[in-house]
């Protein structure tokens, strides 16, 4: 799997997902949920939590690439622009390093709006792969 | 809010919430779901997802400290050691900076067990407040 060194994956969230997470979560930060709150805030409309669009990685990583058995080490996050429900975004998984030995992955890792390809999320991967599995 | 320098909450996740994240996130990787695929991983059981656990600070940044109309800029996440379910967690955070004109704020972000205050996960967070909320 690890032979590929790019890999994209096209999602998008609907409000419901965002209300899942915000009880999962426990975060009921407003600007996702309500959108007369959100209209005073400097976006007018509700944006998706951060942490639910980053979750993309962890999906894209835990089931496809590299996929199953691979453990979290490190994530970074910059969020570059709001996220809103009900849009096509792409996530991208870029491999920088692949050290064999250790099952070691560094990968880049981003989303994109799919219609303009803005960066929304940009950031860096580090996990750790089954041995055998690379 | 911002005056204060540091805020802890202390959380534990069933579960229950870790399959709500699985079916919300999409991450189904097996670590985190299958009891007996967990057995053949160096950490013998289940783990919660990295992205679960660190959706901690989206809650309390979003919602307690600094609180609603936060806006998340950048997150750093180091997953120093596997978190589990029905085990009891302490979120901390501390203001590194905080630049009142823009209102911009600098956390130190970490997760601790706990029982003996062990540092699960460690990280930074820059997120934008609401002007005249500091």
């Amino acid at each position: 799997m690890i032979k590929d060194t790019r890999h994209e994956h096209s999602f998008s969230y609907s409000q419901e997902d965002v209300v899942h997470f915000a009880n999962v979560s426990g975060d009921k930060n407003p600007i996702h949920l309500n959108e007369e709150y959100a209209k005073t805030t400097p976006f007018k409309r509700k944006i998706m939590h951060g942490m639910l669009s980053a979750s993309i990685f962890s999906k894209v990583l835990g089931t496809d690439f590299p996929g199953p058995g691979t453990i979290y080490l490190a994530q970074s996050l910059k969020f570059l622009k709001p996220m809103y429900v009900d849009t096509q975004y792409t996530c991208v998984l870029e491999v920088k390093s692949y050290r064999e030995d250790k099952g070691i992955v560094v990968l880049e890792t981003s989303v994109l709006n799919s219609d303009d390809n803005t960066a929304t999320i940009v950031g860096e991967a580090t996990v750790k792969i089954p041995v055998g599995v690379g």
